[in-house]
């Protein structure tokens, strides 16, 4: 029934990438030539409510600013959950899998770029923005239909919470 | 003769969603991680002409910054009716509609995500952008062809109006 | 041969809007909620060769910042002939052109909304952007195929030089 | 069995303009009206890997802006190779090759507008963006599928590093 070929009922946790990701792949940069991530407020949305349903939600990246982290932190990931400057992705998934005793099928996990195709191969669940890289789109379990930054998250979790039944409970509870 | 099928005669009223709607969903964030939300400046343009003519314009948002209120006062909406920081659309559309004695058919609403599928269910003509939310795709009376913050107060505001013939008067206006 | 179908050798000056014009509809805000334009560098190189080659270009816009100021004057606009913050644009148009003794067939104007409009009836080549208002696409005489802000002038321009011969000799400077 | 129709094995050098190129043509303004240059992680990703590699990478740039240089060092370009401000691009292009004991066949030029011309006939390969300048359509011997600031560095890059095999060893490295 869903677009996702996967048993979407397995996924407990999602980690996400956050350049190319959870922000476009293009992004304005600062005086001294830091990349300002963007954020897309439907994803946000998503996120919030995968967060109040008890999903475990992880960033794994190597950017690393005060804006991303703010930002997260008030979706509600844990900060021990947020893996920023992380130059060695597999070590960071597989801490975060152990510390919230995930297994493979129950993870999913979104990257773009090179460096994300060692931890899509460790999960269930690998996706990827329509605009990743090649190598990338010849390694995702999914393409979202979404650029990075323009709602693959929200793609993603709505797809996993329909699936699960918890979608819809969390919709209910507005105009209450 | 327009494209939105519904009276539009009858509308006096129209509350805007902010993110997504009046301004993209993907945006630049401040060092603190705080969107900064974005202005369409042909929204802009019809926003004044329609509060001139005397239409009643609301916001009805959970965004609740300096930027977001100076613009729209600038635009010329009443600060009583801004509603941001909204935690409880339904109740804000009430109270808005309420003051300005608003009968649903006479107002059209225009929302982006889950929150706003309640208050769309309350107006006589409920929008979106076409990037919206699929469940709000599944609501809205009409979608505008347009994605959220690239023009579609614009495009409601001009269809309004000149169903109501308000639109030529502003435009003659020009050039005096 | 050119796709503009007007005789571009009679064009001696050029008058821009700025917001949807030289600056894309939808644009960032600063924190009291005023539109940051943005710049197209492609754009600003055509107006650089134009103004070395003595064509007379003009802002006419509502928008005054010192950025758009700013931006304009490196490019080498004279301060007088920006008109901003201008509420009656026909009545700039016309001061514009007779201080530079131009006729109205020697004139193009780029617009992209309705206070463009009467302006566009008063000159010779009336042009606006792929994405400019319904009632503007109706009146213009050339449509680009850019949108406001992604090569408008750069496209208006680059035709017109090239009908007058003078496109090529400002190539043929670079490497020199 | 590239898309690009030269022996990329013969590339080891390659030489980028910055806007319109590695930033997009349409970019935000600061305060002054200085254009604030953007970036992109995908490019920035393989611009990395190229220098590790041992290629040689430079800028050739009309913009000159402490955000481009403090980028573009963090990727690990040499101060010496990053030409900005530059009012002449074929001289610059020559001293750098000469610099570096570059032959034009061993090198690749990537530029979008009118200055870059000159300097695309001066190398072996020339490249531009698929929203180049016209005249720059018409000399390049490949125009990338995508625009200016959205990745050309990244797809030009990744063809001349798998042509060479030194693309894969690349991402073997990560996950280790």
């Amino acid at each position: 029934m869903s677009k996702i070929d996967y048993n979407l009922k397995l996924i407990k946790g999602i980690a996400f990438d956050v350049d190319g990701v959870l922000s476009p792949a293009t992004v304005p940069m600062d005086s001294d030539g830091i990349p300002c991530r963007m954020a897309n407020l439907r994803d946000g949305y998503s996120m919030v409510q995968a967060v109040k349903c008890g999903y475990h939600l992880a960033l794994i990246s190597g950017a690393d600013t005060q804006a991303v982290r703010r930002r997260f932190e008030i979706i509600g990931i844990n900060t021990d959950d947020m893996y920023l400057g992380s130059l060695d992705k597999v070590t960071a998934l597989n801490r975060w899998m152990q510390q919230h005793s995930l297994q493979p099928q129950e993870v999913a996990y979104v990257g773009d770029d090179m460096p994300d195709i060692e931890p899509m191969r460790l999960v269930g669940l690998s996706v990827c923005p329509a605009d990743a890289a090649t190598d990338v789109l010849a390694v995702a379990s999914y393409i979202s239909p979404v650029n990075g930054g323009y709602g693959v998250a929200r793609d993603l979790i709505e797809e996993i919470m329909k699936a699960q039944g918890t979608w819809e409970s969390t919709t209910k509870a507005f105009g209450q």
